[in-house]
């Protein structure tokens, strides 16, 4: 039971709102493909400017999630 | 009086609503037991999910607090 | 046209609300004395505290801009 | 032929019995979906506690494999 | 529009001519499987060596390609 | 229910047997004092040498605690 | 003599043929404005990819100068 | 014997002489409620400047002490 | 009051007699040009050898400097 | 007497049998050239996989031993 | 067979044409004293720049190198 | 003439002084044994402390030594 496998993936979420919405955007998106999320890791935030104002926020994320299930 | 001696600590506070809020809380939480709280630096911001959504963030403080009064 | 030549400088914006809004006030600033603000990366979250409250947060970024039309 | 070109995958392997065995395990799991397992290389070692003891131990892999008979 | 989500993988290329030439071994490897590659950072360059020469480079690469049009 | 803060303290465990052991070692003794232990994280493995063998091995461990219950 | 002062500056320059060509790029264009450039520093290489080909390679450079004759 | 357990703290000294007086200082501080200090390391030399004259050096440092004679 | 923003400058200052006397040098060279320095942060410490000793020793810094007067 | 003088060197032990394992047999073929060992350090551990089985670890150690004797 | 221990060397080497040309000078230069070099890993990439243009690229590398048939 | 090749060494000099001298030491053994030294790094400023008292600094230093004119 304490054996799990977990497989972790590198993502990048964007939102012009801020850092936590960036976030969401990216786990909302991994969850429509990727099963059993369970954990997340930010590992880069970055965003893009134009005309002097953030035009978006970047958020990279490493996001685990279990692989036990699926063998 | 420039010669200050701080202690630094590590913890990790956690919130549902997003990465500002667990910063809070952690300091929240620290304050209780720890006097002339003066800093805090982030050095990990994570979170859990379930069901696919973000159950909550966890921020790892250091925090500093000046030792001089204590001696 | 894909020979774009960028400079980096590193400022640290602060703000007595959050992370965000001290990343566009960072910005804000920047954007008063360099043309051609193109990109930002957070490279450190600190803050001050006192009275067992946060007074304000604290985000280092290091901020790429063109140079291509100056030359 | 020395053009080989390798896929990284990150996996996190766990056991009650200490590290060389969560090693063991990460790349059974990763074995039995992914051909040509090359190399792997420890990230993280990390691990639960509950009751004063150690539960589970977990390590983060990096594990290479090579692409070149797939295209 | 600003929303953009990526994912990130991990490749390996490499080339007996030197590192411009693996990195683009890589690209030209992993652009016959994945859709909207975007950019791609050098995170590791190694070599093998056989009798005093450089046998080939190997140069890791994380490589981003957007997840929009998928879901 | 979500908003646990936890504590991170550092400490070195060391052991003749080898990494596991000495990892075990320092949770043991951690448990003594720390109540509410809940995970680690190797930071660092060394070892002291004499007579050209292995006297003990020695690990670095970051190793967190819960404060809920204490306030 | 020997307290020289020097200066570091971050650029990121880029080519469509290679790395080495982006190197000289971004030199090329800080020798136009920087006085007394000394030495560099390679601290990022990464790139863009349009259509499944790299589109151009950039390559950040942090650039030391002299600041001796300035005064 | 060779089964020695360390904890680790972390604790910033400051000095306007120099860093080796800001490592004495907080070594001398921490000596006064640590017992059985053994080693330190140095993670971090800063300072404050005013005036354009540094006011203070602060270093940070990480100082290991036996757990051992406690228990 | 609490929203000042930071400029972050690096330098490298060298000196024959040793560390301290090279942050000096490095913090009196930058006093000359920039006003409202704030404070420095240690990023390495090299330095030269000829005929077997030491020439001089060279310190780079990070020093930060408060923007707002001059908007 | 307090003034010893190290060298360090790095090296890679393998084994097929655990991390353990290949710590003591890099200090083992270390000890036979060079004497007054003194302690080591793991900076990688790695592996070979063949079959999708672990066929051997491979773990990075820098070494220590005292240069006194030999001057 | 798997049993082999390696050891590690830092050389670093230059070139006026540019990366890939410093990294063949190294491994030239090392293998004139060194047997059963293995593989190299690039850590640094620097250079000397003079009136404006670059005099050398200097490319810091770790090469191992094979010690089972020497003991 | 542009093409020097270094090696580099790494070594750990010690002083109950401070850490310039450390430098000082660890420099003048290695120039006993080693020609033509060129320059040096700090990478870690450690020390041992006894009776709650600074025993002795330890500084490890990368240091730099040409090898052209042993071929």
């Amino acid at each position: 039971m304490s054996d799990h496998i977990y497989r972790v993936t590198e993502i990048v979420g964007s939102s012009g709102e801020g850092v936590d919405q960036a976030i969401r955007n990216a786990i909302d998106r991994a969850s429509q493909t990727l099963r059993n999320l369970d954990w997340f890791e930010v590992v880069q935030v970055r965003g893009h400017i134009a005309d002097g104002r953030i035009e978006h926020y970047q958020v990279g994320l490493k996001v685990g999630f279990r692989l036990d299930g699926e063998g």
